[in-house]
């Protein structure tokens, strides 16, 4: 199943993607994406078609959990040693936005904003104390998420909390795929394009911490809640690590896109202040 | 104004308190706070008088902001230097509980667990690119917040934030207090008790950034929503820096209190695996 929030007109609602067209789910009117989720997604069935559809910011998050340092390649190109355990930080969920919606970069508060693909995963029912397996049960589907990062900030504060949560720091989405459809969570590709230009080409192959350990290790010291989303890590080939190094200006446009699942394209602008 | 959430029998909702009594507010049944800051506290008056009624977690944030190193004194017990600028990060919304839940150690993962008073603003109306005074009239009201920590996975992990946000890890209460009701936030008495002994007792005059200023920061970066709490640091007396260092233990009882808010009280208990 394929599912995500989309716009009809000055409607909002939860629906079920199928070939590319949107359907309506046999739920109450204008239901959003996170009550179906806490509910179970398994009784929403497809029902009329929707036409004039558009997918926008799939669902609110109760929280964000990030990992940093996950793939091998960029654990390479960052030259730092691999992380004994997963390196969990934040970003706040404020900082959500869906396909087409600008990145906005604040020209006073950072010259070095940078992107990074990754697979999230959306929680569909509690988990705690879970083993990999156990886990990997409680997950809704998965999206894609680009944990755009102001470099700057992120290494002057030490914390990243605030370089990784400004406001449009977390563009998700286009749709969400469940784990039957989308198969093997480590066997996907997954890219990123600047202004048409592949700068990230990997696969879920190269994470260290696959995605159910991930989930199993946050799950010891916290509950996952439906309606949270755990992102697993970027690969090689950030702007941050090349030479020169490269960062995001407004004009540019930027395509994340995971295998099995789409792409998510935003625009980038300038703060209007 | 005092307001929070009781529970009354099964039910949980929006109440107002007046010596020490809970009233309900002229809202739907079962309104949740969360529902009522978001549309404004103004026009929800006290009604009936409830009975039985006992204060519980007043509300889930949306996101818990959290600011280090932010009292002179305890700046100095920790032999750090003055921040330039407010030192952020996050603590999961999981993670709250309420005055009279226990805060629930898992001893597989943590052996230093730490208590850190904190004066918690709640935010009432959207913050964005505000100044200090512009933001603290988005303050719905402040409430008192225990900010435990575990130590070592902490500093182990680098980033604070999984050491930070164990679940239970947030106690928030009892009551949330109004701007005008509570006056001068920069001028309150705040303390911990463990055990009936004073660990912590300090002035938010000893704050290095004011709450006002904190707002402002956060809103800088993001947008503060209602729903959100801000919490603004913790004064001289946590256990880690103590000679020899003490940590709370399964049996222990907390107190954290401000001045004009009143006192959270939660026993530490072990956790039942």
């Amino acid at each position: 199943m394929r599912f995500g929030t989309v716009r009809v007109g000055q409607t909002r609602m939860a629906a079920e993607e199928r070939d590319g067209r949107w359907y309506a789910l046999d739920i109450p009117p204008g239901t959003a994406l996170e009550a179906v989720l806490a509910t179970g997604l398994g009784a929403a069935t497809a029902t009329r078609r929707l036409d004039g559809a558009a997918p926008v910011r799939p669902l609110r998050p109760g929280k964000i959990v990030a990992i940093g340092l996950n793939y091998l390649d960029h654990i390479r190109e960052a030259g730092m040693d691999e992380p004994e355990r997963p390196l969990m930080f934040a970003k706040f969920p404020s900082s959500v936005i869906g396909p087409g919606e600008p990145i906005v970069i604040d020209g006073t508060l950072t010259a070095r904003v940078d992107w990074e693909v990754e697979l999230a995963a959306v929680i569909g029912a509690p988990i705690r104390h879970a083993s990999p397996a156990e886990a990997l049960a409680g997950v809704a589907g998965y999206t894609v998420a680009n944990d755009v990062s102001a470099r700057d900030l992120q290494f002057a504060d030490g914390q990243w909390t605030r370089g990784k949560s400004l406001d449009t720091f977390c563009p998700l989405g286009p749709v969400i795929v469940s784990p039957d459809e989308l198969g093997d969570p480590q066997a996907l590709r997954l890219w990123t394009r600047v202004n048409g230009e592949t700068v990230q080409d990997s696969s879920t192959a190269e994470m260290l911490f696959g995605v159910g350990e991930l989930l199993a290790f946050c799950s010891r010291a916290f509950t996952l809640e439906p309606g949270d989303v755990v992102l697993t890590g970027t690969p090689w080939g950030c702007g941050e690590f090349m030479t020169p190094r490269r960062s995001l200006r407004p004009g540019d446009t930027v395509e994340t896109g995971v295998e099995g699942i789409g792409t998510l394209t935003n625009p980038v602008e300038g703060a209007a202040r």
